[in-house]
C-alpha cells in the first residue's frame, strides 16, 4: 500500500490536542488526513487536509465520515460505536476496533475482561445503578472505604470518588458503576504498547506519574520510572499481555499501580496516544504519535527506546482565570536548557483545562527533574483581564 | 510580546519544504502564520493559517503580503528585496534583513564582504560579464583551472563550473560572475549559527558533507563532523564571526572548506534553515526550525547540543522517472532502528528534485553511518508508470 504523497486518506475521529500531535506526523510523512470534531475551533482545523465539523456520538455523522476514508482511527474514545461496527462490516479498517471500544467504554466490562483473561487488577463489584451500590453498602456487602467509579464516560479523574461513609454518595450520578477495592500503592505507572495488524508488538519504557504530595494531582510524568528493573520488566510484560488479549491495533496506554509489595495491578487503558507518552516526542527515537500512525497502517514499528531522560509537565488553566489565554513567563522557561513547550491552540482558558504541556529532556534524570520543578513553578496559564472599557489590560510579566 | 495562541502573525516568504518544517514548530507553539508562494501545490498550503499564492519576485505582491503580518521571514533568498526595504522603512521587522539579502544574493558582493571583514575565503576576481572573464583568461590574468560562479541566483550547484580550458566556457550565461581559486580541500563543513535581536548567539556542532567518491554529489550530512576538535572549534568561531559581521538575525548556515593544511575558508552562507541542519529535528535538543522561530521572535535560544549522532540522506528523484511520485521500499527503511523519513509533499517527481530526506539517529556515529548507507541503497524515488489505457500500473516492491 502506498500511503506517502498518495490519494490514501486517513480519518481521525476527534480534533483535539492528541489529533493535532498526530497531524505533525502525518504531515511529516505527507499522508492525507480527514478530521471530524464538534468544535469549529478544534486544534486540528489547521494541519488536516480536510476538516469536518460534526457530533462524534451521532451515528450518521460518524458513518458518513468513515465512508470517505481508507483507514479510520480516533483520538478520543467517546464516539458512536454502532457506526464503527457498520463501517467494519463494510470492510473499512477501524483501529482501535469497535469491539475493543465497547469493552473500554464501560469500566465494568473492562474489569470483567481483565478478570476473564487473568490480568491482575484490583478487586471490584459491578452495580447496575447507584441505588444498588448504596443498598449493598448498607448490607455490608461492600466494605468502606472503597472507590466508586462510574462505568461510562469517566475522564481525567471525573467519575471517580473514594467512598468513606454513606455521605460520600451525595451528588453522585445514578447510573451504572463499580465499587473497587482501595489499593495502597507506591507508584502509579504507565506503559504504552504499540501493535500492528501483522502482530508486531513493542512497549515503551515504564513511566512514573509523580503526584503532588498534598493536591493528589499528577504533577510530572517521568521516563524512565525510578523503580526496580524487575518491577519495570513485569509492568512491560503485563502491558504486552493486555494489548495481545485485546488483539489491539495501534497504541494502547496501560495505566497501572505498583502496590506496596511490588505487585502490578492494571487500572485502566486508553486505546490511543496518551498524556503519559507526550515525553516521547522529544525523548524517544520514535514518538508515540508516529508510532500510532505506523501501527494502524501496518508499517514496521519504530524504536521505542529513549535518547535521553524525559519529564512532562501538563499546562492546565490556573484557578480564577477564564478567557483569552496568556502563557505567563513562557519566555523564561524557553531559556532553560532542554525545555520544549507544546501549546495546544485552545484560545480560551478555564480552570484546570489542559492547554498544553512542557517536556524537559536531559541526559541526567535528576537534572531533568529539577528543571521540571522550575518550569512548573514559573509558567502560569492565565487570561487577559478585560478592562471595563472593553480594552485589554495586560498582566505583569507576560 | 505575546506570540502564543494570540493575534500575532508571522509571515513566511516561500512555501516549500523548509517552510513546511518551520510550520511544524509554529503549530507546536500555536503561532499564527501567513505563507506566500507561487505554487498552488506548495507543501505549506496545509499547516499555515493562511496561504497566499503569488510571485516572490514581484514588488507589490511581497509588499502587500508583508503589510498583513507582524514579523516577516523567509525560507528562500530569491525574493523582492526592494519590497523588504520599503517594509523595513515602515517599521516591519524583517529577518533576515534586506541589507543582508542584498549582500548574499550577489556572490561577488558576498565575497567582497568577507574580504572587507577579514573572514577567510578563497581568492577570487569579480567580472561584470562572462565576456570580461573570457578576456581576462585569454590575457592570463586568471589562471586555469578556476571555478566560475554566476553572481546571481546560484542554487544547489547550479551556477558553478570548473573551468579547465576555453571550451569550458561553452554554454555558460553571459551575466555577472566571479572566478574563484580552486581549493584542494579535505572536507566540506557547515555550521549553523542562530542569533536573536538581543544579540544572544549560539552555534550548532560542525557537520560534515560526505561526498560520493565518483559522482561528486553530497551523499550524507553527518553530525558531528569526524574532524579534529581544534578544527571544529575554529570552524564554529569563524561561523560566529560571520553571523556577527552580518549583524544577522535568525539562522545563518555557513558552508566552509577544510583545506589540506586545516585552514577554514568560508564558501557561502544561507540566511535561513538549511539542508545541512535537517538532522537537528531528531538529533538535537532544539531543531534548527524551532531555533529560527525563537531567534526571529527574540525569544531565548535553545540548546544546540545533540542527543545522539545524526546523519541525513537526501531523497532526490531518481533519473529516468517523472510523474506521480512513489517512495519505493520506504516500508523497508522504516523497519531500521532510528530511521525517520521526511516526505516534503511534492506530488510530482523529476530527476534530482529534492523530494524528502531521511534522518538516521544512533548513539554510535559509525552505526548510524552504516544504517545511512543501507537507507541510501534501499529507498528509491520513482514514479508510477502510466499504462497506455490510462490506468495506473504499480512497479514491483512498492
Amino acid at each position: 500500500m502506498n500511503y506517502f504523497s498518495s490519494d490514501f486518506k486517513l480519518g481521525i475521529l476527534g480534533g483535539g490536542q492528541l489529533g493535532k500531535m498526530l497531524l505533525t506526523e502525518t504531515r511529516k510523512f505527507d499522508i492525507q488526513t480527514y478530521v471530524l470534531d464538534p468544535s469549529d475551533e478544534a486544534p486540528c482545523k489547521t494541519g488536516s487536509n480536510r476538516f469536518f465539523k460534526g457530533d462524534l456520538m451521532d451515528h450518521d455523522t460518524v458513518y458518513d465520515f468513515g465512508k470517505q476514508v481508507d483507514v479510520l482511527t480516533l483520538e478520543i474514545e467517546h464516539v458512536n460505536v454502532e457506526a464503527l461496527e457498520k463501517l467494519e462490516n463494510e470492510e473499512l479498517k477501524v483501529y482501535p476496533s469497535a469491539a475493543t471500544l465497547r469493552l473500554i467504554q464501560n469500566k465494568g466490562k473492562q474489569k470483567d475482561f481483565y478478570k476473564a483473561n487473568n490480568i491482575p487488577t484490583a478487586d471490584y463489584q459491578r452495580f447496575a445503578t447507584l441505588s444498588d451500590l448504596k443498598q449493598a453498602a448498607e448490607n455490608n456487602e461492600v466494605a468502606m472505604p472503597f472507590v466508586w467509579k462510574s462505568s461510562q464516560f469517566g475522564y481525567d479523574g471525573n467519575g471517580v470518588k473514594v467512598i468513606r461513609s454513606a455521605e460520600s454518595f451525595n451528588g453522585l450520578p445514578e447510573g451504572e458503576c463499580i465499587a473497587e477495592a482501595m489499593i495502597p500503592f507506591k507508584n502509579e505507572l504507565a506503559v504504552i504498547v504499540a501493535r500492528n495488524p501483522s502482530g508486531e508488538i513493542k512497549t515503551y519504557p515504564v513511566v512514573e506519574m509523580e503526584f503532588h504530595p498534598e493536591a493528589n494531582q499528577v504533577e510530572y510524568v517521568i521516563c524512565p520510572a525510578r523503580i526496580d528493573e524487575a518491577v519495570a520488566a513485569k509492568a512491560r510484560r503485563i502491558a504486552l499481555e493486555v494489548s495481545e488479549k485485546f488483539n489491539h491495533v495501534g497504541l494502547l496506554a496501560v495505566e497501572m499501580f505498583q502496590t506496596e509489595d511490588d505487585e502490578i495491578l492494571v487500572n485502566e487503558v486508553a486505546p490511543r496516544p496518551h498524556n503519559s507518552g507526550h515525553y516521547s516526542i522529544e525523548a524517544s527515537y520514535t514518538s508515540q504519535f508516529e508510532q500510532h500512525i505506523r501501527a494502524i497502517l501496518n508499517l514496521p514499528l519504530g524504536n521505542t527506546a529513549s535518547k535521553a531522560a524525559g519529564i512532562m509537565v501538563n499546562l492546565v488553566g490556573a484557578e480564577g482565570y477564564s478567557g483569552n489565554v496568556v502563557y505567563q513567563n513562557i519566555e523564561s522557561i524557553l531559556g532553560k536548557s532542554g525545555v520544549t513547550p507544546h501549546i495546544y491552540g485552545k484560545k480560551q482558558t478555564r480552570p484546570f483545562r489542559k492547554m498544553g504541556h512542557v517536556t524537559i529532556v536531559h541526559e541526567d534524570i535528576n537534572e531533568a527533574r529539577k528543571v521540571a520543578e522550575e518550569v512548573k513553578e514559573t509558567i502560569k496559564v492565565i487570561s487577559i483581564p478585560q478592562t471595563p472599557g472593553g480594552g485589554i489590560q495586560k498582566p505583569d510579566n507576560i
